[in-house]
């Protein structure tokens, strides 16, 4: 049964694919599971309609026959669960696996999220210029620890894992903000994630999104 | 076998069991099963020794044989796999309720961090007193929406499961700020999570450490 996914119409991005139907996207080609797309726009993302099926009205949405979920990590790990190929099959590895999810979601995002939402909310109050990096100190020193805990590796534990796809997603949040220039071995693990066919597959799908919907 | 996890010797919060061990610790209380707790100083916790287990330096972390694992939201997604009590064995029910872990921890918890942060860290900066209305109104949208997702059941989908632990546990951050009195339903949601008997195994058992640590 072919699942469906929701994802914004006109991504505020512009299609740089940050929306969070990304992760979705590229988990379903990682593990070559075809799906739907049913665009929304903002006001219908607000609507009961789309609130019955996610009740903080975002995106994305996973619809497969009776089930219905939101949440993109639990989408994730949902398809990862369902499908070889991100997650391994050796039970401690794969509870690894799943902390890696829950670090990229849980520790490293809260941050990255709050830069975000500075930038876009707060940047016409006065305190924003000498808040910024304070919370840029925040991010700084949770990209310290991942950094060292990577090091050298190509994935965060061994083979490519849904982990990683969070992480990489999560880590893309902070390409305009020149943060993770700072840390060569985490910005080489980006590209690597974006080298990706799955990734370059899910990243052509939303962008052409984007470029239909701003021509109408 | 007997897992191990990780506690902080002196909990800032006083044994109020606001610190992540509690996540840890109400799970397994849930399921029956005993765990041993090794205790740790804040300048363990940064320790290479810790840092080798926990990337980020926090707790808790779980050991058990050969599995190391960090992040709350993973061990506690752990558990809930390994034993009957908090997750339904219905698929599309259980891939729900670890929906629901997520919402809790990817975005409920967020905004609820945020605030904590500004008391903690902002509260002697010049904006604190007019940027923490701004951080409460997107608690509060949060909240909102929640209550009314929850209406008047007692649980977030049936019965109780490991979506209403993590739930409970990140609104009970809100405990001191007022805000989760504003919303009825929600109040009374975390009181009947407080009133489980494994909640308050957890809770005497945290609060068993704060008074013996503090009377050195």
């Amino acid at each position: 049964m072919t699942p469906t996914i929701t994802a914004i119409a006109q991504s505020p991005d512009r299609g740089r694919g940050l929306a969070r139907d990304m992760r979705a996207r590229w988990a379903l080609e990682e593990v070559g599971q075809s799906y739907d797309v049913r665009l929304l726009s903002f006001s219908e993302m607000k609507e009961p309609a789309h609130r019955a099926l996610h009740p903080f009205g975002q995106i994305p949405t996973y619809e497969e026959g009776e089930l219905a979920l939101f949440e993109s990590g639990a989408i994730v790990l949902h398809i990862a669960e369902r499908h070889a190929g991100l997650l391994p099959a050796e039970p401690n590895a794969r509870a690894r696996a799943i902390g890696w999810m829950f670090a990229a979601l849980n520790t490293m995002e809260p941050p990255i999220v709050d830069r975000q939402m500075a930038v876009l909310l707060e940047s016409d109050k006065p305190w924003h210029e000498q808040r910024l990096p304070l919370v840029e100190e925040r991010i700084r020193a949770r990209l310290h620890q991942l950094s060292a805990r990577l090091g050298d590796d190509d994935w965060l534990d061994d083979d490519f894992t849904a982990g990683d796809l969070l992480m990489v997603d999560v880590l893309r949040k902070l390409s305009a903000s020149g943060l993770l220039n700072e840390y060569a071995n985490l910005s080489a693990y980006v590209a690597r994630g974006e080298a990706r066919p799955a990734f370059k597959r899910a990243f052509d799908a939303q962008l052409a999104v984007f470029i239909a919907t701003s021509q109408n």
